[in-house]
Order: structure tokens, then C-alpha cells, then sequence
């Protein structure tokens, strides 16, 4: 099996002449290796016949020939500009000329289409972000160990962070301590910026912290973070209240743990991802708050922070043992509150295992 | 002065019938807000005569709205997609149908692309990343403040780092304390995953670190990081050698440092990108080691890591006040070892202020 078996499949299952991959979560899973994507670009072409190609900033060079490419590399410097790179790979795949080629439309830039565009006269470009990154669908038991790693650190930081939100902190604050635990208990890297809102703030659904505005006593508290394990995202969400809880706040507050729980309770191999997210929007929908819902009940998790399965309606997919998602159920109520409780799970043969495990009872902090 | 003020000067300036950006460096600059670029697009659409639109997933539109948006604005939910949202815009702009679009080629992604053509039939769209960027091609004072603090938090972390520095250690030892550092000294962000690289693995420009490499005596260590502050990136970059050091491995230093020298000499309003990158490259290419080079000599530095103006030859952009770049020349010995020296600079009236501090010496370190 060569490391391009993946895509080849990819290519036979959609009919399609070839396939464009730049860095990220696709190119990682394939070649085992990621780079910056920058000004630079470097991508690497696959067709049904014949040869592959790789266009490669020569500065990376050292990095890309390890990964064994098995095809021809066309290199560039920076003082010649990569056209010129392009070109030569166009010309090397003249069965592409006018042909029908898949890309990763979520992850590459317009500038990346144009030149291919240049290079290969008359071919068709067409999104087919999906089926590419469906080699990613179902994770390895060593992927998921990647994962549970990611998540475990995740959560120490958490608690520790806790231990220490007070009364009075700005939301950059606690920021700061998350990112500082986050680090000291071994994350890699960050799955995103994390989301720390308090109050009104936390009604947004990706707030970014404020360092003006000070925890104050019934505040809620929305920490939605992550850190990475050798590229492996945990994605997690908890809400806390400050110091008190109002009888209103707390019905809210279990309203959306009871849509949380109802996604785990209900998510097996054999559903679909529009059966659990409808699962869980009527646990909202059916409640008093219906009209504070904003999104969806998930996403897949692995190399991106968001990848199939996407857990929506509408969306038929299959969960089958290995895929890996998020449930995380939400309620905003713009100007006072929000409230979002987010755990990873893993499809089983049976049901799902829960990757997270930070408790999800209603936790008065500060 | 409209918020939209700059993105309408880059229209008269380049003759476009409408601009289009997304969240990024240039979107933050524009809006001072961030949006995370993920499954769910976010676009605003300038034209130069009437009014703009926006189209904003649902859920961010708490964060939205706040930025005061002049125009008009096409939300969508996860349940009914985006496209709607897309030719929903498209209808209210009937002016743009058939004409010249410029988009941001290294930061818009193919099914943004694909969706504003299927909105605005007929109309070309062209890459003018660089014209639209030129926004951001001047500093204010307010903005160097902010990359002075993310250099100074960095610039500790690197010493603390160092101080716990030990033959032996993996480079994910140094790396994991050097993020740990970094966020315990106040970044909130990373610029981009650190390069922590020892030996060989310093031959290659942009290196990961290994789990299984252990330092030894006489290995180059190179780390290149920078923590953030507010958005703003610190790019710093420091070659240290383990224990000890050749004179082979001196000399290669010293010529590194040369060239890192020249660059911080030269710099002043008037003279060209090319010509700070040619002053540099040619003590490069004048002395024994001309055959380790890789690339140019440095990029511009803001809310992008790599942006305008890319030191390298042939770019024509003059130097003038207030401009932020890198001067980091470096030399790599395949298989053997790697040298760059990366400073932060700001162009003044009479030349450039070094906004990095820390020592070039040769130091050993562990």
C-alpha cells in the first residue's frame, strides 16, 4: 500500500481525473507531516494515471523529501516565484489539461486555484472538501489515544483553572490562567483561541474574552477550549456561575444538560447525524427556552477542530464505529446569558465511549 | 471617516467594481474583530458604488453586530446552509453582475470562491491580496506598542527557556517549555507553532520538533517563536549551540550574524525591499558558506505573520515609517546544522528602530 492508497480511493469512489492537496488536516493524514501554510504555497497533485506531482517552497525541501512523495517534485525559490513551478507541473500532467480535479475547497486559497488554474488550461476545479477529508472519518485506536491524551490535559487545566477564578477577574484573566494551565499540563498547541465569556458575553456563541468587563456575582461563565496533542484537538465546553445561580438560570442551565445528555444517550453506530442532532434539538425546542437556540448539536473532531461528521439535520451520514464528535447543545439569550456544555465522544460497536469526562453538574465558581 | 473608508481608497486606487474580505488580518484591521474561519463562511462584500453587504452565519451575529457594519446584512443558520445567504447578497448587488472582483488570494478559500461566483453571475474575480493588505502596510504607534509587548513577553520566555536548557533534553522537552513560558509570561496567543530545532533538524528552515532527538554537545539549537499579544505577532528567531561549539560552526555563525547586521545597518526610509535583501544576501554569497542559502531575507510583521513587505529581491517597495519586518538571514547545512537570526524592525524617519532585543552573541547553552 502506498501513502497515496487513500486518495486513489478517493478518486475511484468519485470518478473524478485527480485530486489537489495543500497542507493541513487531509495532507497530515496522508503524508504524516505538516507545514505552514503562508505566502509559500506547496500542493501536491494526484491523478487517476500516472504520475503525481508536488509543487514545494525549496526553503521546505528538507522537511517534504522524508515523507517519501512518490512522484515528481518541482521546487521553487523565492527569488524566481512559484509560476514558474506551476507551470513545469502542468506540463508533466498534460492527461489533466481540460480534465475534472477535486480540491479541498475549505482549506484551499483562491491563490492556490488560480495557479492551477494557469497550469492546467481548461481544467475544471470542483469542491470536494468532503469526500477528501472522509479518509479522516474513522480514527485508529491510536488516534483516539491521541485524543484522550489532548483531552485529558485539557481538562487538568480546566480544574486548576477554576481554582483560582475569583470574583472581580476580567474575562482576559481567566483567559490567561486557562492558556498558562493549558501549556504547564502539556498541550502542544491550542485547538483555537480559547472562548472565555461571561455574562452578557457568553450569550455570543464565539465571544472573544474582554479585558474591561469584571466576573460578577450570577454571572454565567462559558469556557469553550482546547488543547492539541501531536495535532489532536480536544473541544470542550463547560458553564459556571459566579458565586450564585438564579432559579430561572439553573432552569436554563439544565435544560441544555438534559439536551447534552439526551446526544449521548441516544448516539449509536447506525444512526444517522441528523437523528441525533434532531434528538437533541427537541430536548431544546420542547423546553421554555426555543427560542434562545443558535446551532447545531456537533462536529467531528480530529486533526481539524471541525470536520465531518457535521451533527446536523438534514445531514445523513452514518455513525459507525471510529468517528469521533462533539455534542454540545446551546442557549443564548442575547444581552444576559449563555449557556453550552460540549462533550467529545467516540462512536463504539455499541454505543458511544465519552472521551471527556469533566463533571457537567451545575458548578458555582468565584 | 466611514469604517469602510480604507477598503474604498483601495478601489479608487485599483480601479475594482467591488472588494470582498474575510475574517483575517485585514478584516481585523478594518472592523477590530476576529472571527473564527472555519465549516461556516463570513464575507463582506464592498462595492464601490452602493451599499455593502455582509453574510454572517447566525451565530456570530452577537459578535456581528457590535462592529457597526455599514450596509446591509444576509444571515444564515446551520439548518438551511449558506448558499441562500450567497445569492441572496448577490441579488442586492445587481451592479456587480459581470464585473471585476478583488479578493484576498492568500487568505479566501476555494468555497468562498465558489459561492460569490455562483451569486454574482458573470463577474471576474482577481487576486489583489497585496493592494487590499497595503492597509495595513504602515504601523500607527498604538500598533507597535502592541508587537513591542508580544517581543518583550517573548523575548523572556526565550531567557527562561534557556535558563533550564540541558544536554539530553528532547527538542519537545525545549519546546514544551518554551510554550509554557510564553503564556506564563502573557502572550494570549501563538504567531505560529514554535520551531524548536536541534542538529540536523536545523538544517531545515522550518523544522518540528522531535520527541525522540536528545541534545548533544555541539548541536545547533535554533528556536523560532513568537507569542502574540492583542493579534499582534513577535517573530524572533536565536541559534544557540549546545555545550560547546567548532570553529567551523563559529565562522558559520559569524557570517549569519554578518548578514543579520548588514540588514539592521542598511534599513532606512527610501531604500527598496530588494535593496535591503540584496545587501543582505550578498555577505551571504560573498563568503565561504554562499552555498547554504535558502531564502530571502525577511517579511513584513502585524496582525500577519508573513505579510507586505516581503524582503526579497525584486520586490520594488520603497522603505518608509512605520513599516514592520524581519531581517532573519540564515544558512543550513543539510544533515548537519542551521543557523538564522531573526530580528523585528520598525522603519523610522531616519531609519529603523530594532524592536528585539535579546543578545546575538554566540551562546552555549545547557
Amino acid at each position: 500500500m502506498t501513502l497515496l492508497a487513500p486518495l486513489h480511493a478517493v478518486l475511484a469512489r468519485t470518478g473524478l481525473d485527480a485530486l489537489v492537496l495543500v497542507p493541513g488536516a487531509n495532507f497530515r493524514r496522508v503524508f504524516a507531516k505538516d507545514f505552514h501554510q503562508m505566502e509559500r504555497p506547496l500542493a501536491v497533485i494526484v491523478p487517476r494515471e500516472g504520475e503525481a506531482v508536488a509543487i514545494v517552497p525549496n526553503l521546505e525541501m528538507g522537511s517534504f523529501t522524508p515523507i517519501g512523495f512518490p512522484g515528481r517534485v518541482f521546487d521553487w525559490r523565492d527569488e524566481a516565484g512559484y509560476m514558474a513551478a506551476f507551470m513545469a507541473a502542468g506540463e508533466a500532467l498534460p492527461q489533466l489539461h481540460g480534465k475534472l480535479i477535486g480540491v479541498e475547497g475549505q482549506r484551499m486559497r483562491v491563490f492556490d486555484l488560480l495557479a492551477l488554474q494557469k497550469a492546467l488550461p481548461g481544467a475544471e476545479f470542483v469542491d470536494v472538501h468532503a469526500e477528501i477529508s472522509a479518509i479522516r472519518l474513522h480514527k485508529t485506536p491510536a488516534e483516539v489515544e491521541l485524543q484522550r491524551k489532548a483531552i485529558r490535559i485539557s481538562e487538568a487545566a480546566l480544574e486548576a483553572t477554576l481554582q483560582d477564578v475569583r470574583v472581580g477577574m476580567t474575562e482576559t484573566d481567566v483567559e490567561s490562567l486557562l492558556l498558562r494551565n493549558l501549556f504547564s499540563n502539556g498541550a502542544d498547541g491550542l485547538s483555537f483561541a480559547p472562548i472565555v465569556a461571561a455574562g452578557d458575553n457568553a450569550a455570543k456563541p464565539h465571544a472573544h474574552a474582554r479585558p474591561d468587563y469584571h466576573l460578577k456575582a450570577g454571572d454565567a461563565l462559558l469556557i469553550d477550549f482546547g488543547g492539541t496533542y501531536q495535532g489532536y484537538s480536544a473541544d470542550i465546553t463547560r458553564t459556571f456561575f459566579v458565586k450564585e445561580v438564579s432559579d430561572y438560570d439553573r432552569a436554563f442551565y439544565e435544560t441544555v444538560l438534559a439536551a447534552n445528555a439526551k446526544g449521548r444517550e441516544v448516539s449509536r453506530p447506525g444512526l444517522t447525524a441528523s437523528d441525533v442532532d434532531d434528538a437533541v434539538q427537541k430536548v431544546l425546542e420542547q423546553s421554555q427556552f426555543t427560542e434562545f437556540r443558535r446551532h447545531k448539536t456537533g462536529h467531528g473532531l480530529g486533526l481539524d477542530v471541525h470536520e465531518a461528521p457535521q451533527i446536523m439535520r438534514g445531514n445523513a451520514q452514518v455513525l459507525e464505529p471510529g468517528m469521533v464528535f462533539t455534542i454540545e447543545p446551546g442557549l443564548y439569550r442575547a444581552g444576559e446569558a449563555g449557556v453550552r456544555i460540549e462533550d467529545d465522544v467516540v462512536v463504539t460497536e455499541n454505543g458511544i465511549e465519552c472521551l471527556t469526562s469533566f463533571p457537567r453538574e451545575l458548578r458555582i465558581v468565584g
